[in-house]
């Protein structure tokens, strides 16, 4: 049969993964009585329209996932998405419409701001740091250094700006750190006990401080190299003597104005904490209007 | 018998009320496999001391809550704590110090730093922004803009930076916005809502965007008005309106820079959502060394 | 836009609030092997109607949450609800009816009777004792006393049966009782750590047990008092005392025959525990018919 | 080896089966903010001994889980049993003393109090209708009729109080009821369906209204049958025809007032749903005081 | 009114028993990040047929509880089931399609298979057992050697099987082994303790390793003996001891070689702990063509 | 510092991996009511010994795991552990010695017997299939053909056996099949998209029917490449076109007899369902004695 075209770049989460977060976050924030407000002031069976909308420019992630709320507390709600996750929205742009119980909308509105505006706000900072090495073949990656129980859906945010995903946790990739080098009394023996204990679909990296550390791991086969805190000139002696033999990963301390001379050292990862971090959210609001019945 | 000291300004929150979510994120970060880079390297048995140190000067906050993923571990770990949450620490301090099984030192670690650094960091920019206001009688508070699945322990780390915790949720007080007005037809008619519904230890706060507002709430009896996006100027105005008859709280695109003279108005209250939706995280690490048998 | 209709008296709870009880009642009932009984005998695809009917008269409560047992068994069931919570409904009267899998009906029966009976139960005493001091200006207002984990929906009840509602938990409003007082050194001090420590938007109440420490508290600025085990005399003492500084709330021993005379003492409040610990049952009951195909 | 001694008429539950219910009515008590009064008031680390004392004559039933409350919230706690589950105590007997840490004793009181004075006033009511018919052979056994999430708890305390269980579920033994024989076409073809259906160590039992349906079923070999709603002469009618064939039971409106007269019937049950349904609270207190450091 | 038909042998599992397993195997199965094979490939909103294929004969058990694997991914999915719990199927039968987003329908392939495959092991074997004894008037049960959290669903397939359920759990009847008996000092004690302990419809069998023990047992008034290892001749032996008096059931060491000899010396039951703890699974497939839009 | 030495080959998992499952295992088999059988004969504090012996030979694993259930029933249970994961144990040897609470240890000995023969069983199946291919270099590999919920624990026992693990879920590695190249219009086609989607440690393996096939995938660079159903001539021909470029593995129908003749073919892995979906249990017991007080 013909070919199906490829798919979005980035393709939706599965629910599952993520409804158990946005349920217990409605709950967090209903507590035993409810919404006291809402429940005193707003007549049940009056339908309100509400949009999702911009405040500022920025880069959207996690509608779906934010919308979910809405639909949590009114099953009965009509969403019209007009953007997706990893497209750009210009200050005042609607991302979605909401309508129906305006009791059910004015509850869940905090629930699906807190999640969509952190989550944009990701996605929003990657593209920058993105947008920042253009020029170059290297790319954003982010780190473990994510929100509590939120990892999914800020992975996922991290690709909606342009990013790509490092390891989702301890179990998917092998990391050989400084402590561990210590432990085995060396990258060799580390790196030796990391491939008698792997998976054969188990890759693995180093991590190396110095040029030094890093001659000495060339020739034990691994995957990839994270060079921690090394300048763009030291980088770039770094992939020269890597000379294609592991994936080169640069990390430490990189920002919008570091990443340019960085990725052009030509190393092919730029890891980044504080895309998931401390990301500032984006300023998303809801605009309501009750409807007439 | 004789008084009880008065407690420390903050006190420890039970662990009942996070403990869940630390034993959640160490399984998301550990995944089906676990940690396979610690479990390859490190042998069984072998102790660790580990120290919890800042990289840059910052206040404490979410100590014991992050040092429980080091507990669920190893339960027989020993912990020396050296701070407490509210206190502040220089860089390169030792916040607590860490003995026991190597691995679970290791493996805990990330889990135990997110939720710390995130913390410390609330705490930190807190403090920034209660000291900026020192000179004023003002208060800092948060908002509910806060990670999901999180907000008792950052409402924790806003006190421990100095400052107050606004509502926890939707059900401890009430709080009338804009839709909720206007659904209702006007804030005499919200406010009669609210009051006819509230128990009575409910607290009804109502929100105006100016000063014509303010006037027709003044004899509703509510018990505090939030002040939405005024200058210092309107501000003033707004304090000696309300002459003590309700507290007064100013919210909307507060900054350290705008902080001293909003608080010199004479408001009672300034709420910020920044404090916990997109404060930095402070940088705290784990430094390890093995110990001999 | 002209305004909305005032809400009912009594707003429906969210269900994501008690979902969660229903199903995992469902299952204590179910069990690891399901309904022997219905499943040896009654065979897939028979349809059935079943009334939910009162056997004795009273006031309704927890209808909705209770048909979510049989949504929960049969997602297709066809539900017409005629009763709402505080509606009164006499001996006879059906409250719902239900239509759909006689199988998942029969299963779902016991669950859902026993939630309602016990809500029902709670509106219809608190109903009565509503309507014994209805020449006063008093409230009834139930407390913490209720069944564990049902809270939020007995705390509905009561607002059902015409009452309402006291704090929901430990965290939404300060109660300074005997013991805090005796650790603190004394009521003024008590209340002086609780003003010190509460946010904006959290009430203080403080109990009293006789008029000579309530003399003592009215200076101090607090929102309410609890007048405990007052006789009638004592009560209109205070009342007096108090002259609308505080909110006053009578607790000790309120039964139907005492609460005229100490509702008729000018307090705010009767607050009374056994409305949600010691209720008896509205007897409802399952009448049902097999459907032809 | 020589036998062991006879167990306990009641055996500790195992609390695998109940802690979820006491840790998830902590947290519904504790909220998202904890225990407001008594972190404003009590310093951490002052020790508290505390005493839960009756307040009223009556059976204990549901110590060890009510306890269990204090250590969840203080590991450290040190508790003292001096009653056990089907003691009887009189008013003012201290039934555990318990001495910790005052801020979680404080805390947990309430929590401990509700689970505590429910199942102890299921025990007395059981203890009362368990002395009406002691001059017969019969038993109090109790129903499904009990407050959701409970049952293993509430049919222990029925166990603590004198009497005996029921069907713990829907999923243990075989009860025919009217509905199950209607859609049968009748008894025994509704006896016949289970038999063919059930393992062989399930039990089955056929409700009957009146003594001709009774008639029909005893060549049936059924294991017992409920005679529902009959008077003493009818019941005793009912025996006589049984005539040891099937375990009798009966069932309707029992009171302490009419079963001395149905018990003398010879039915070798009396089940009676209030025992669960409607019983009103022991009531037991918590007499603390701080202790000197 | 005329009696409804009898329900099939085999009553459909309620899904509120089993969906919290298939949620959870999906969510291990998936991960943080998904199913990253289809997400690279396959375009969202590319619909697909696929059909649930034996790969070899066997009995058809837990179609529905696998199926629900489809629709928690994709809730529109269509599902047209073509064979039932308790059919038998040739090598090649299709036993559902599913039709829906290709996705879904991938990602919950191997959840869905899993489950299947076990559970129609299961029944398979079953069958063999039961068709192997079809001689006698014998039946096969199963035991409480079951995959952890897959009681029900397991129990069940042997009765799609053609089996019987022995005990569902330690708590829906007695059955005094060896241990018990020699704590309490002999089994004649076990049985008195057991009786003074049971409630009425719990039945009470007790487990024998030799005819003298079973001639002890004989006048103690129990349901069951359970008799343990013994050859054809001594069970023949055993089951004219008995005479009708307890159900008896053979135990140990049974295969389908042995069976027939040992159900032909007239025991009620042999139980057979390998049908569900050492069942191979039956290989079942899913065989999937996309769809063209 | 020195070295540490090498961890054992078989680190043990941390208990917060399956500690839920063990949990839940207990509550399905306590069901509601508890242990009927022990409760009714056994006194509470009467200490027992046991030991969890072998009935066959063969390799341990999920010890830790299973002695768990005992620690949940009796905190206080000592333990005394004679056999390791991955060890060898005759018929008759003990595994490990249980001193505690008879009650808690008669009740935990059927979940925890049901946990430990599955796991051990896989473990026995395993290491025959590794003896049998000893004279290679081939490893065998588990796949995701897992107990629901058991994945953790079954694919530490596959290593307990010596085996080695392929993917844990559908989320740490790429593995193109059939489908998805249908899909994409060709293994080229897939894997270029899998290439563009993958994170930089996560690797990519290609299912092939046939040589043909295989020699497509060649140049495109991929981790592994996974030969269907290929006879050992033909696997011979396909490492020798491999030659290197690819970690090859075998499967399909693999059994003790066929596997040395594939393995001699030079594949690196052979991979296996039946490992964890198939395998007969290890007959493990529980011999207990009471001990004199």
């Amino acid at each position: 049969m013909p070919p199906s075209p490829m798919p979005q770049p980035l393709p939706s989460l599965p629910p599952i993964i993520y409804q158990q977060v946005i349920r217990d976050s409605l709950r967090e924030d209903l507590g035993r009585a409810g919404d006291l407000t809402t429940d005193a002031i707003v007549p049940e069976g009056l339908k309100v329209q509400a949009d999702l909308r911009t405040r500022q420019e920025g880069r959207v992630a996690g509608l779906e996932a934010s919308l979910l709320a809405f639909r949590l507390l009114d099953p009965g709600v009509e969403i019209e998405i007009l953007r997706r996750d990893g497209d750009d929205a210009a200050a005042g742009d609607v991302l979605a419409t909401v309508t129906g119980e305006g009791r059910a909308i004015l509850s869940a509105e905090r629930t699906a701001l807190n999640l969509l505006g952190r989550l944009a706000g990701i996605a929003t900072v990657t593209r920058e740091l993105v947008r920042s090495i253009a020029q170059s073949r290297a790319q954003v990656v982010c780190t473990r250094k994510t929100t509590p129980l939120l990892r999914a859906l800020e992975k996922h945010a991290v690709k909606a700006g342009g990013g790509a995903n490092h390891r989702f946790g301890l179990d998917d990739a092998i990391l050989i750190k400084d402590n561990h080098r210590a432990i085995a009394g060396g990258a060799a023996e580390a790196v030796r006990r990391a491939k008698a204990y792997a998976g054969h679909l188990v890759k693995i990296e180093v991590e190396v401080d110095d040029l030094r550390e890093l001659q000495a791991l060339l020739d034990l086969g691994i995957d990839a190299v994270l060079l921690d805190n090394m300048d763009a000139a030291t980088l770039r002696q770094a992939v020269a003597m890597v000379d294609g033999r592991a994936i080169t990963e640069a990390s430490g301390g990189i920002t919008p104005q570091t990443a340019p001379a960085l990725a052009a050292s030509g190393v092919d990862l730029l890891s980044v904490g504080w895309l998931t971090h401390s990301a500032p959210v984006l300023d998303i609001g809801l605009d309501m209007e009750p409807q007439r019945p």
